[in-house]
C-alpha cells in the first residue's frame, strides 16, 4: 500500500514536471536556443550542482531597443521626440527656420537626421529637459498610450516580443532579478516598463540627463536638466550595470555591436554565464537586419558569439510569434 | 461546534497578533517614536484603508552614516581612507613631504583634514581609485573584517544599530524595498550592505566616482578613475533616488541636515509618507550632538522635523540598546 501510493506520486510528479517543461517559453521552438537557456537556468538553479548561483546573485541584464521590442524602421524614442517637437512647435516659433526642427515640421525626418549626433542630442534636449521628472513621466504616459508605429499602425508597446515576456517570466519564476540596460533614455523607459515587461522602475538602467532637486513656491520638484549625464551604450554599459547594479550578471541578453561589451562583461565572470544575441532574421514578420544595419548594427557581436559559443536566436526560425498575439 | 471552532480560531488569531505586535521593533522602549513607525506601516498595509499603497510603491530610503551606523568621530569612510594611505605609502616615497598625506602617515589626522574639501578630495582619489572595481571590492572586504574603531575596539559592522536593523526587517516583512542613499561610497557599502544590513548591492545609492570599462590582456575589468562622478549629499540625495530608483520613496530615515531634501522629496508626494531622524542624544552609550557639529550636524532638520510634525528618535530614551548587543 505505501508503495504504491509513493508510485503514484512519484507518476503525478513526472506528469506535473512533463506539463511544466512543455509551459516552459511556448512561442519558442524546440531548437537550440531553446535549449540552451533551460539548460543553463537548470544549471544555476539545481541546488548541489556545480553551477548553483544563489537567489541574490542571479543577475539578468536585458537590451530594450530590437531586444525586447522592435527598434525599425528608427528607434521608438525618436517618434517621440519628433512628436514631442511636433507639440512643442507653437511655443517655439523659431524652429519653423531652425534645423534640425525645420525639417521635423515639414515631415522629413531623413533630413532632419541629417545633421548627426549634433542634431539629435539637441533634439533630445529640447523635448527632454526643461520641466520636472514628474511632468516628463505624465507626457511619456500620454504618448505611449496612444502614439502608433507608422509601418504596423500597433501601439509601439504591442510591439514587444512574447519570446522574450515569456523569457522574463520564465527567469523570474527561477529566482532571476530581471534588468533593463538600454542606451535609450531611462525615464523614457520608466512610466511603461513595469506594465509592459513586469520590470520596475528601479531596475531600468538607461542613458540620462542632468537632474536638479529644487524648492519651487514651497513645493519640492526634481528638474531635467539640458545637458547629458551617462551615455549607457557600449562600454558605457558594463559602466551602468556596475553603478546601477555593483554586481556582475550572471546572464546578458541583447541584439546589436552595442551590447557586446555587456555581453563580454557578463561572461568573463567566474561560474556558469550566458550570453545570448536576438538576430532579426524575419523580413516577414518583423524586420530583417544585421552587419550594415545602421540602427541595432549586428557586425562584431556576430563574430563573437561564434567564437564564443553564445546562443544566437533565429527569429525566423526559433519564435512561433514576434509581437504579442492580441497587439495593436 | 461550528460557533465553538470559529471562536477558537478566533482567539489563536488574537494571541499570534498580540505576539507578533510584542515582537515588533523590541529593542524599541514604546514611545510616540515606534509607534508612529506602526502606525504608518498599518496604515500602508491594510487593503482597503485609504492610505493603503501597491507592494511595488512600498519604497523605503534610508541615510547610512549616524543613521544605520556610528560617524563619530569622524565618518567610518576616513578611517578607511587614513588607512590605505598608510598602506600604500610604500609606494609613494613622495607622500612623505606632501600634504595631506604627510600629515596622515604622522598620524596628525586633524591636521591631514585642515587641508578642507580639496585634501579630502586628493585623499579619496588617491585611495579609490586606479584600481579595478573587483580589486577595490576585495580591498574594502579585507579592511571591513578586522579594522576596529578607536573609541570602542569594535569592528565597525559592529556599530550598527540593532533598533535600526529591526525597523529594516520590520519594513521588510511588511513588502517594503529598502535602499540606502548615502553621502558615503557607493562602492564602499556594497560590499558589506548585503551581510550587514540585508540591503543588496542594488539597492546601495552613494557618492560616486567615474568608471570604465575595457578589455586587458583579454580580460574585460571596469577600472575606478580619479575623478568625482556623483555627490550624493543634500540635494544630490533627490536626484540619487531618482537617477537610481525612478520613483519616490514614501518612507526616508536620516539623522542629519544632509538627509534634509531627502525627507522633504519623500514627504511631499501624495497619500500616506513617513519621514524619521534620529536625533543623537546618548553621550553615555554613544555620542551625543545635533546643531553645532562639524560631523552630521542636525539644525535646519529639526526645526523641520518639529514644525511638519516628522518622527524623531530620541536615542537615549527611545532604544533599549544601541549596537548590535553581540559586537566587538
Amino acid at each position: 500500500m505505501k508503495n504504491l501510493l509513493l508510485k503514484g506520486m512519484l507518476a503525478l510528479l513526472l506528469l506535473a514536471h512533463a506539463a511544466f517543461a512543455a509551459d516552459v517559453l511556448p512561442s519558442w521552438n524546440d531548437v537550440a536556443s531553446k535549449r540552451s537557456i533551460i539548460a543553463f537556468v537548470d544549471a544555476v538553479t539545481t541546488p548541489g550542482s556545480k553551477d548553483f548561483v544563489p537567489v541574490p546573485e542571479r543577475i539578468a541584464v536585458f537590451d530594450n531597443d530590437g531586444t525586447l521590442w522592435a527598434e525599425q524602421p528608427m528607434y521608438f524614442q525618436a517618434f517621440f521626440v519628433f512628436d514631442r517637437i511636433k507639440a512643442l512647435a507653437p511655443q517655439h516659433p523659431e524652429w519653423k527656420t531652425r534645423e534640425p526642427f525645420a525639417s521635423v515640421l515639414k515631415g522629413d525626418l531623413k533630413a532632419a537626421l541629417a545633421g548627426g549626433e549634433h542634431a539629435l542630442v539637441e533634439m533630445v534636449m529640447a523635448t527632454h529637459a526643461g520641466m520636472t521628472t514628474d511632468e516628463f513621466d505624465q507626457i511619456v504616459r500620454d504618448w505611449i498610450a496612444t502614439a502608433r508605429h507608422p509601418d504596423t499602425g500597433h501601439l509601439f508597446t504591442a510591439m514587444v516580443y512574447q519570446p522574450m515576456l515569456e523569457l522574463l517570466d520564465y527567469l523570474r519564476a527561477n529566482g532571476f532579478k530581471t534588468f533593463i540596460v538600454s542606451g535609450g533614455g531611462i525615464e523614457f523607459m520608466r512610466p511603461w516598463s513595469e506594465r509592459v515587461y513586469g520590470i520596475p522602475p528601479e531596475q531600468v538602467i538607461g542613458s540620462s540627463g542632468g537632474l536638479k532637486y529644487e524648492v519651487r513656491d514651497g513645493t519640492p520638484v526634481i528638474v531635467k536638466l539640458p545637458e547629458i549625464d551617462f551615455v549607457d551604450d557600449k562600454a558605457g554599459k558594463p559602466a551602468g550595470i556596475q553603478r546601477h547594479i555593483g554586481r556582475r550578471p550572471i546572464a546578458a541578453f541583447g541584439n546589436s555591436d552595442g551590447d557586446l561589451q555587456m555581453l563580454q562583461w557578463t561572461t568573463a565572470g567566474k561560474g556558469a554565464r550566458f550570453a545570448l544575441y536576438v538576430h532579426h532574421t524575419d523580413a516577414e514578420r518583423e524586420y530583417a537586419y544585421d552587419r550594415t544595419s545602421s540602427i541595432g548594427r549586428l557586425d562584431k557581436g556576430l563574430d563573437e558569439a561564434a567564437e564564443k559559443g553564445w546562443t544566437v536566436v533565429d527569429m525566423k526560425n526559433d519564435w512561433t510569434v514576434i509581437y504579442l498575439p492580441d497587439g495593436k
